[in-house]
């Protein structure tokens, strides 16, 4: 049987930021009602699979120092593995769009800020950017993600500087990089024996290290989903906003790329993109993408707006060159990489 | 004082492939020749370091099986340990390049087949695929590379393929992957105390490797080095020769680009280029390249012949991003990366 998957790349415009309350309530509804209209239009074209930005159901509030704590929590989706907490397909921001998935027989794949308690220690919570894979086929989350490499700092820049607080918002993932088999994408009835596809998330700045793309790899991952918000201009770095813009989606494009390529592995990256704020950071850029195993560009969009790139993946074609070239068990020299885990930052020779 | 290095590219059009005696003798002394011209050349356009190719000396002889003991021997350059054994810059191959280059002033970084004997062993020989740095300033080897990433196979694929037997002829480096600082580009003298440049070596394969650039990077690298044979075309895998010769240039860019990147850091990759033999594996790519900090291109050569690649490098250009996005020790989380260490292939998640 041909092991094909017809994936849609769900670029969504900006959700617009209110400066007093940004991301909050009042934006809700429209970011799902187009989340919604993304669906449909992907389920016309025969999309298997929808995976929608990081964030996707909010601005990107990394942006701004949010000091009313309501207002944060406002944009966050509390879940617990508390007995009798709800689970996140129950949260009144997804469940109308999973809902709809599961009709369509569609499955999803979208990043949220994710509030977690944790049963034993319900006293306090944890705050993660986080992506789900859910299966219209099981109606579950089967496999979630929490962005490892959070990019930024905890405290602000000078004014008019283009703040990125990640590192603030947010605690590292702590769920390493796991692949997972797509389920139900093949006829596994009886005499039928396909395997499943091995997918696995990352999250935007994730895409820019090789370890996470690695980490993927080693588990045969086929197709890779990466969702981002990434910062078109920031005044405080050299360049105009023409040049800094292209160079971004220059250091967007080359790391997808590069990773797709040296995992032998398909690749969708999935922008929120336009205008979200005025000012400094307030823009993102576009450049939705699929790669393929050999680093080719499938297909790109063209706008900063909702935009829906659909394409049929052969995802035989990533067996060649684990094979060969980026066959890991011939060509990995594993005792020469030590220093891979050992040292976490630079140690210079001496002068 | 500005922290700039004048550095030129090298690349070689090809040595020719002598059917039944490849690289043998016969081909030794036009190489030399056309290296000195090319030292000549750079070092009148200011060139500070001169970069050659992968296997300089000698045809690209993994493509052939060569059976005979005595055609081997006399591609490869004996070293060892040994008290009073002469060291690799005695070589009649290298030694008039290298007295040459100290008389200019420039430092050279090539590539050989090293054949080494261990003082402690002396009954055996190991074979690398070797570069070294040579110091015109010290007179000396800076640093060795032994190629760690050996494509290819130990044994032929059938007739009419393109073969690939490094790991045949050659035994992974064990060296690893060891940044050097370049000694005496700035002026140490009392009250001058600017960092020398921190220099690494990859050779060809390699640069396809995330792992090896990792290794450099967390030595807080500014100038990669690289030269390399690579196959235009297989008949053994999918596609036209243009488009297999697009294909594998475009592969080795976007090596080449992510690596300086996403290490921030500059990088010369220096090709033997052209058609050194007749038949299937005869014909190398060009694209001898250097990108920048920034994953951008600063200049790449026209030709598959002779030809320099002169550029006037300002490593400071490394700070910010490795201050920045690539700060290490700020981003990286190695608790999630010991699967890079503790797996060489693959272990798919189960059916």
């Amino acid at each position: 049987m041909p092991r094909t998957i017809t994936v849609a790349a769900a670029q969504m415009g900006p959700i617009a930021h209110a400066p007093t309350n940004p991301g909050g309530p009042a934006s809700r509804e429209p970011a799902l009602a187009r989340l919604l209209t993304l669906l449909e239009d992907a389920a016309a074209q025969g999309a298997q699979l929808v995976v929608f930005p990081e964030l996707a159901l909010t601005t990107f509030f990394p942006r701004a120092l949010l000091t009313d704590a309501a207002d944060v929590a406002a944009l966050f989706e509390p879940e617990s593995d508390a007995p009798g907490a709800p689970s996140i397909v129950d949260s009144p921001h997804l469940q109308p769009l999973l809902a709809r998935a599961s009709a369509l027989g569609v499955d999803v794949s979208i990043g949220y800020a994710e509030r977690w308690t944790d049963a034993a220690a319900p006293q306090t919570t944890t705050d993660y950017n986080t992506a789900i894979y859910y299966s219209a086929r099981t109606g579950a989350v089967v496999a979630k993600y929490r962005k490892v490499h959070l990019p930024g700092r905890t405290t602000m820049l000078p004014p008019g500087s283009a703040q990125q607080l990640e590192k603030h918002y947010f605690t590292p993932g702590n769920l390493g990089f796991q692949a997972f088999r797509i389920p139900g994408v093949y006829d596994d009835s009886a005499g039928h024996n396909t395997p499943q596809p091995i997918a696995g998330m990352l999250i935007c700045n994730d895409r820019r290290w090789a370890e996470a793309w690695r980490c993927l790899g080693l588990q045969g991952v086929e197709l890779v989903l990466c969702g981002y918000n990434t910062s078109d201009y920031k005044p405080q770095e050299p360049g105009s906003v023409q040049e800094q813009t292209e160079l971004a989606l220059l250091h967007h494009h080359t790391s997808c790329q590069a990773g797709s390529y040296t995992n032998a592995c398909f690749s969708v990256h999935v922008a929120k993109a336009g205008v979200e704020a005025e000012g400094a950071g307030g823009g993102l850029i576009g450049g939705t993408v699929i790669y393929d195993p050999l680093g080719r560009k499938v297909g790109e969009t063209a706008t900063l707006g909702d935009e829906l790139l659909v394409a049929t993946l052969d995802l035989d074609m990533c067996a060649q060159p684990k094979q060969t070239i980026f066959n890991f068990a011939n060509h990995r020299r594993v005792e020469h990489y030590a220093r891979i885990i050992e040292q976490v930052g630079v140690v210079e020779p001496p002068l």
